[in-house]
């Protein structure tokens, strides 16, 4: 099997691990890094010697590559994933796709033109843990889904130019479209920029899901304990997921309460509590990235359409979008019911099962 | 000196708590229990035999009492409450005070005109490890007051008639307004009521302090893991009470971000992280009931005010229905300014220090 | 059906506990407390107004009782137990029976020849945990046990008389025999008398049961965490149990590793890890000291022999003889293989189970 | 500054990882690899192109090297680090140094013949964590150490060839040993061979310490849950080393206790309770290998005695020794006190401070 050729655009802060799985996997031969930081491309031509360095990201789509990796800041990937496109590259774009739904609506439409795979990289989606309580949601083994509560917060890297939404939420927002297999209706933000008037870094999000299902996510840059934790509450079982706990991920609670119509002549409903044992599932440790990169070289040599393709990162844009223009105003947004998304679970073999 | 006389009207849930620190306390005489139910009754009459007991706490009152405590389910407060001060008794009202402010403002007129004590039970107000955190905040080890995070969730006891916010968020209301000893200028609530159609069990809650300081409260009865949790940000310093730990309920962190003033060209914030030790100060434990209690009895003796007096009352009752209200459109209301308060620190004998 | 009259010797640290219990019981009459401190006498003649109290114990016992709680310092215990059996009493004793085998056989003796039941304050055989604990290791689920570890470590409270074996131990020892089903062949200890040059606070104790299962006992009064954890190992799954723990007392981790017999010519074993799920059973929680207490009473009622009864208690005593006599020269001491014993489960109803 | 030339032998499990630190380091230049396994050799060559890579040890001798990092299986260390040292290059040996103190002697005495740095893995020396807790009790802050309680223990990688002791406890070995700058007096050691009828992975171990300094290691490679742990207790301050923990590796907890001399008639200590504020300070991370690394070098450039020389490999060596002697009959042994170590704690630019 012939490796695929791939060049990655950006080798800051979140970079080097993407490179690390792309300069491992063996079907795949890493052959360029761009980058503006000479000091940075050093670093890189140290540690893979064989591979080509570069600062201007347009001399690298001129190699022979089949894909490239895009993770520069957020309101360069449209322009740089685009001209990728339009190379006639396969993309694989860091989160969040663009700073705008035109931008992601434009990187869509070329990519199609093109017939390209286009790719974002939602990390979590190819997260083990998240794969096993989705597989648990679509089962039905938690019941009927309630809400959903997610925090992620600790103390964070600022940035002048990108707000606590833009950075952390994408997360979040990609795993609960992801799990309850939707767009939301409505969302809302609140918000507060404690360090730097400009710049929000602290959030609460609210977003309705069809159903009337209420999801909360919390993100803070500026909070003393690091979490990563997820709470789907079910008519049947509760489930966490947590990602700093080393071992027990995941937790499935058999508890709950119901409220049985009245049966007296009071017309008085009776609530029942249910309390029973609590599994921490065995799941697997695979890194994430690893599994995205997989699935992205898989996608490429097959044509397949990825999980997390531009649609998906269209939805997690618009999001985001809605909720940065409700943190003006504390005022909620409808979200355009146009979309439409079919997340999936990655099989045993990395692979999409419809 | 003499002994408080007391009688406790209501002997449900929460009442035996009363029951037993006023029934231990040496410089008071517990004589009556009101309840409506016979099968409670006998089991405190059981307990403390000398006790006389009735269902018709109006009965209770014609004996030799000098302070009733009210431990009913809130729709009775302002009844009995008013009933008491009426017939010159000194009232300790479990909280929420009121289910209305109008009620709570009653209240307050009645006690005045009576010249008796009206004190509510906002019980966190006299834990140690909230007194440590107020002590904290005044003397501003923390710094400016960023923001504050609360969250108090787990598997709860369900009310056909109260929902999650009147349940539930007095605790947080009444010690966010003691700690930063301000009233809320806005409020805004959303919330999802998912055992049963009609009652909230899961509510979002931001509360706009003077200064813009951000505050929110997040309630649920329908979690799998028991917590009890608030965050201070300051600019110096970060603290978190957490009321499920044993030993460490209140860290503070020495780290935060600081946005340092551009000094290049380009105008760019540089932000300077600082990361120093952690500390969990030894707290001393002492029954929270029981400081409640004994302070209720000194502001009797001395005719002092209580540091939850009938105004603190009034500003969670204020604050709880105005959130109730926005919890139908999720729309903020503003809050009534014209509320004063005077939340004091207890000093180490119990009274309260101005 | 008559009350058993109860009469309570010591009302110290932990008699309140016991008191409270035999006062709360339905079918129970609480007659009698005997102590040597007239403050502590009063105290719990305020709590409870119709019992008489007395300094002598010798008093109590001839007043119309069925059976008497001792719960005095561990030297007193042999002196007392055998006045109230030699006046026809039923016996509760605390633990450890007797600081010398020599005594608890005589006590043995007594209650044989006065047909009473003698029965010791072994309370962590009445917790839910650990019958929990003990049905598992009794139906196979975990194996066969390959070893068990036991920590019981904090900030202790010291006694000039008794060292951390006699006070700590007892607890671990009486639990390893209940759910081991056996008394150890063989034990050993080391331990430092750290604050005070003739207590031991700190220990190592090991105990090897029949079968070459090795236990082992870390206890100490020198600690800064409190820790009461025991961690049994099968061949098929491994339990803990944290008794500091509040909702996950009981976790079963089906993990492990087996040693493949050698199949090629090298002779080498494969070693087979296996990973699987943890469980945290949900167990209903009932105060050991209550289900202690009913047990008393029932085996008081029927005749009934009590699960933790005389022999048990020689057990114990035997084994913390022979470990206090291996703490002089960390030399290890065989335990005498005639003694028998009958550990059951408790079933539902808090009857024993044979 | 010329780079120092490296060569390492053995990339198996650990070796990896020690490749790639002195392959980032910049004074540094990693020339070759060796180890019997093909396929090993072929995924370091992949990682790292211009390294040569041999399946004999010997002919990577023969190029030009300065030093050897040898990370093979214990019983090889002697035989392949004296080859090394014999043709004049500088060793830095995996812990356990050899698996004799007859071979460590060996080694020692051939590194001072032939004048080159001998140092040992002892990587926890270089954990900075260990480091500020060896500050702490050298600058008396702990008080007189009372004990210390050490518990390594999870599901380990069993070695048909090595036992729990010779695998895990160097580790603690050579903790204890540093910390307390001195060695045990006495050792004794218990266990057993659960999983394998001659592979111990279970034990105890007892290591008594000038001054009655009692010190207790657990290691298990059949537990639940991964646990890696240190409790320093001093007479003023308690200490615990959590290297599971993430953000607080290091808590001081200020509390004790202390008999007070008897001041009344009876003679009776009194005992004084001390409890006080819990510190987690702050700890910059420094990967432990990194620094080992660093000072190896330095150690070579420079001429200097490493922290863990062959003097502190034999200490190791000659304690473990002793240990799996101990661990056949239970009986203690007694450490020949001949042995001179000189461990010191590394100043901020990762150089020894004397």
């Amino acid at each position: 099997m012939e490796k695929t050729r791939v060049g990655v655009i950006g080798s800051g802060y979140w970079g080097p691990n993407l490179i690390r799985n792309f300069a491992e996997m063996p079907n795949c031969e890493l052959r360029g890094i761009a980058d503006l930081s000479v000091v940075r491309l050093e670093a890189m031509a140290a540690r893979y010697p064989g591979v080509r360095t570069t600062t201007d990201y347009r001399e690298l789509l001129n190699q022979d590559l089949d894909a490239v990796v895009v993770c520069t800041p957020p309101h360069t990937h449209h322009q740089i994933a685009k001209d990728c496109l339009e190379q006639d590259l396969h993309v694989l774009v860091e989160k969040p796709m663009t700073t705008s739904s035109r931008d992601a609506r434009d990187l869509i439409d070329v990519a199609a033109r093109r017939d390209r795979v286009l790719m974002v990289g939602h990390t979590f989606v190819y997260n083990s843990a998240v794969q096993s309580l989705k597989r648990m949601m679509d089962d039905g083994r938690l019941g009927t889904i309630h809400y959903i509560d997610a925090v992620r917060v600790g103390l964070g890297l600022y940035h002048p130019t990108v707000n606590v939404v833009w950075d952390l939420a994408p997360h979040d927002v990609s795993i609960l479209t992801y799990l309850l297999g939707a767009m939301p209706l409505k969302v809302r933000a609140e918000g507060s920029a404690c360090v730097h008037p400009t710049v929000e870094d602290v959030a609460y999000l609210t977003l309705t899901f069809p159903g009337g299902v209420l999801t909360h996510i919390r993100v803070s840059w500026l909070d003393p304990s690091k979490t990563r934790r997820i709470t789907v509450v079910g008519s049947d079982k509760m489930a966490t997921y947590d990602d700093v706990e080393t071992n027990e991920k995941i937790k499935i609670y058999d508890k709950g309460v119901e409220a049985l119509k009245p049966s007296n002549s009071f017309g008085e409903f009776q609530f029942n509590y249910r309390y029973g044992d609590i599994v921490a599932p065995f799941i697997e440790f695979q890194e994430p990235l690893r599994v995205q990169a997989e699935h992205f070289l898989e996608c490429v040599r097959t044509g397949n359409r990825p999980i997390t393709d531009g649609h998906a990162g269209l939805q997690v844009v618009t999001i985001i979008e809605a909720l940065q223009s409700s943190l003006r105003d504390g005022q909620p947004r409808v979200i355009d019911g146009l979309l439409e998304s079919s997340p999936d679970v990655l099989d045993a073999t990395g692979a999409a099962r419809s």
